[in-house]
């Protein structure tokens, strides 16, 4: 085990009904003056935003409304976002909604606190960040895990770049997590979801340097459970039982606690932003439509690794090697079962010229300059590969 | 899935050396003056408290130190260590070494920030516990999760009586975790320790309403975790990877994460206390000694979970009634290989008289006014017939 610093101090409150405790844990971390951030009209339809908006009022807190924020969030609307705070004076970010949103809200919390600091500075660390404002979270999707996570994603549309960002002021002080809040989603986002949070966890498991014995058992029972309420959800979305392990499993999965004592590798997601900043689809869609081709790229360099993967997850005990073959097609299938893209074309963009896989290439590896992948070091030309073998 | 809330703030700094890091985890925490807490002469014999000493030094904090806690930590000790800490006019709190010593820090917290209160007071809830001083963790035994836990027990020796205190104030701000620091330990303590871990993890697992998954899979995974790295600690206590599990499974076992979701039961602690109180024997082995009895006492009423557990943490796939047994029988067999007592006598304290076991059992129940365990309540004649059958 590596050494290694954990600390998720966000405040967990999950439950049914959960979202009416809002406005006392806005109060509670002192926010007087609330920026609400959301996405399209499903919250307000659903009722959700108005009932977040009583319990705010309950505590005698005054917000302003900030909609409009759409997957794969961009640069300009974050700025919208910081103007706006700025302007009305907020001092608290709630977040309702999903991934998107909450990284919006983390974004415009950071924008929000260093006015006049340009917010792609921020993120591209040419500026330092050393405070923020608060952010809470209300989920309305189990998928990105970012309501407890140290991470957010930006996509400047400017540049076509896709970029996270990950420092400790990203952790909310607050999520609000109802499974309920889920059963509205169509099927295709739960899946979305499923391969996220499958993601989140397998890209820290695919690391070198295995002495991580509890990080492992916690990262497999992880990956059971949300295969098992995976295919549960995707039969009936009201399941509260399933949509509730997806949704602490979605926490779970990405606030490090399944990577403890390794490095992080996260080459898929890589892979996948480049997709999905340029081609605006559905960022655990391009997750899986990539995992398999990765996979197959880079299972010689750790069979050992592959079986025992194929042995705890998916149960199969069979020789090394096939095991580590089985491990992943029982992978592909699955994304296949649950309506996920296993191939480039399955994302609905076609199948694509060779010159766009450079260019995706380059954007995944920023140019060549780094190295995806730890198990197999890959360069823009292996990730080219990789690609290459996904594009049909 | 019941409701739950879930916030761990402590800060975990895990690896070799990491004691060098005390000063400035405390400088961070806005410590001035510290009162270092800790038990017998072993953290300076070993050099341990001079490298925490010295780690302040570099930051520029002074301390004061507060030497002498036993296991079982006292009543008087703590507030000795308030006496002193006013007296000092000490900011932060800093336990070095394991359970008794981080609870008896966490006491001694509560009393300097509220000087003119009994402790007891607070202890027993008499008067509300409102503030605290901030306290930091060395951990020198993998055993009681103290250092991340929301508990601390206390043992009033004018009266016998061992309690427990669970307030989200008793979180430490920070917990140095070296799993270096264990290797001296005497295996009688790395059993009680094991023993202790399993018994926060099992408390919390056999309960009522089971449809929880993902915090069945995390316990289920800590728990063989802890079997398997606990037998290789046996063999060799510097064994780096098997001391590191032990060390951080101790953390998760009692931050609540293998317990979300369901209600809490910690019937064989309250019998353990009762014998430890009484008796002065070490807490871990109290547990196993009287688990074994708890656990035929009750498991005809949920034949399933015991099944279930035999299946996940023993591998034994049975039908349900044998495999239920088997599985008990393994745990009391896996104690016995630990060193640990799986009866009272193992103790080292005789077979008892049964006025004993009487009182015993009262104290036990806080005179048969409360029931044990959520699967067959148990009143105090209940216990009774517990602690006989353990009485051999």
């Amino acid at each position: 085990m590596q050494k290694f610093t954990y600390c998720v101090p966000t405040e967990i409150i999950f439950g049914k009904d959960t979202e009416r405790e809002c406005g006392k844990m806005v109060k509670r971390h002192g926010g007087k003056k609330v920026l609400i951030v959301y996405g399209g009209g499903s919250v307000r339809h659903s009722g959700l935003l108005e009932r977040v908006e009583h319990s705010l009022e309950e505590e005698g807190i005054s917000y302003v409304e900030c909609g409009g924020v759409t997957p794969n969030p961009r640069l300009s609307f974050a700025e919208m976002g910081v103007k706006k705070g700025i302007e009305e004076g907020v001092d608290f970010i709630l977040a309702v909604g999903g991934g998107s949103t909450i990284d919006a809200a983390k974004a415009i919390a950071h924008g929000t606190a260093n006015p006049g600091v340009s917010l792609w500075d921020i993120w591209t660390k040419k500026e330092s960040l050393t405070k923020t404002l608060k952010v809470g979270a209300v989920l309305t999707i189990s998928a990105a895990g970012s309501e407890t996570s140290d991470s957010a994603v930006l996509t400047n549309e400017a540049t076509g770049k896709k970029l996270g960002l990950g420092t400790e002021l990203n952790r909310p002080v607050f999520a609000i997590m109802n499974p309920e809040l889920t059963y509205t989603l169509p099927k295709y986002q739960i899946g979305c979801g499923i391969a996220d949070i499958m993601m989140h966890t397998l890209e820290r498991y695919f690391i070198p340097d295995q002495k991580n014995r509890m990080t492992d058992e916690i990262a497999e029972g992880l990956l059971r459970t949300v295969i098992d309420s995976g295919r549960m959800a995707m039969k009936r979305s009201d399941d509260y039982d399933a949509m509730s392990e997806l949704m602490w499993c979605g926490s779970l999965s990405h606030n490090n606690l399944t990577g403890l004592g390794r490095e992080k590798d996260f080459s898929v997601h890589k892979l996948g932003h480049a997709l999905s900043a340029r081609f605006d689809c559905a960022h655990g869609a391009t997750l899986a439509s990539v995992w398999g081709a990765w996979a197959w790229y880079v299972w010689e360099r750790d069979i050992a690794r592959f079986a025992h993967y194929a042995k705890q997850v998916w149960g199969i005990e069979r020789d090394e090697i096939s095991a580590a073959k089985e491990g992943i097609e029982r992978t592909i299938a699955y994304f296949e079962e649950i309506g996920m893209p296993t191939s480039i074309s399955g994302l609905g963009i076609g199948v694509l010229e060779d010159e766009t896989l450079k260019e995706l290439a380059l954007d995944a590896t920023m140019n060549d300059t780094v190295r995806l992948s730890l198990i197999r070091p890959l360069s823009a030309e292996d990730v080219l590969e990789i690609f290459r073998k996904a594009n049909y």
